[in-house]
């Protein structure tokens, strides 16, 4: 069902420092930078592939508050890693297998996510600790 | 520099566990189960992929121990993502590049890794708090 490792969502106090780390360190290139107030976040995408192969991206956020999810996040774990997004086909029939196995979703109907993507995410004590994304790319 | 986002490694309680979850949760596939003394894990890889697009990983980590590193990780913070590791083509190349920008090499040379791979990691407090392995795949 998972299609490909999509990203890895970073949690960072100042995207600007960080996209400039993960370019000069790492030779990664910024696809897109968004505000989703939604998510109460910033965010960068960076490609870090070889294309044609698959993409994938690290996805760097910085709360647009201390009362978000991922400025409290920061608050209690300071930055680093705080979730990790697979591709999948087709989101809505995902959501629906992996719900009646038991994974409680934090959202029970796809929205909005960076480059167009329809995302939900799965609650991480039921994924072993991994909040987990699940994204249907917007080209599907 | 960094080829291609290789693998998730999440560390768990219970590797059997853990692996039966994502096949029967996900419908991934594990394509290798090794212990590796040297780290101090049994471990699984879970390939996330639509061939023949590049090849990406879940790797769950079980420790052998509650003092190897994983198992002091379990005891800190509970089970959840453990490091992300990158694909690099030329890791003593890359090693030699990313320690010379300053940030400190956890392993100043490759070492044994997964399905063959040379593999080392960089310390997290130079990489905004993610734990960050490059492997060089055997077949290079």
């Amino acid at each position: 069902m998972l299609k490909r490792l999509d990203h890895v969502g970073i949690a960072c106090r100042d995207l600007a420092a960080s996209v400039a780390f993960y370019e000069s360190t790492f030779g990664l290139t910024v696809v897109s930078l968004e505000t989703n107030e939604e998510q109460g976040v910033r965010e960068a995408m960076l490609m870090v592939a070889d294309a044609p192969a698959g993409m994938s991206y690290v996805q760097l956020l910085e709360p647009l508050g201390p009362d978000t999810p991922v400025g409290k996040f920061l608050d209690r774990r300071g930055e680093g890693v705080h979730h990790v997004g697979y591709g999948v086909d087709d989101i809505e029939a995902a959501l629906a297998t992996i719900g009646a196995s038991g994974v409680r979703l934090l959202d029970a109907r796809p929205r909005h996510g960076s480059l167009g993507a329809s995302i939900a995410f799965l609650h991480p004590r039921d994924v072993g600790g991994v909040l987990t994304e699940l994204e249907e790319a917007a080209s599907h």
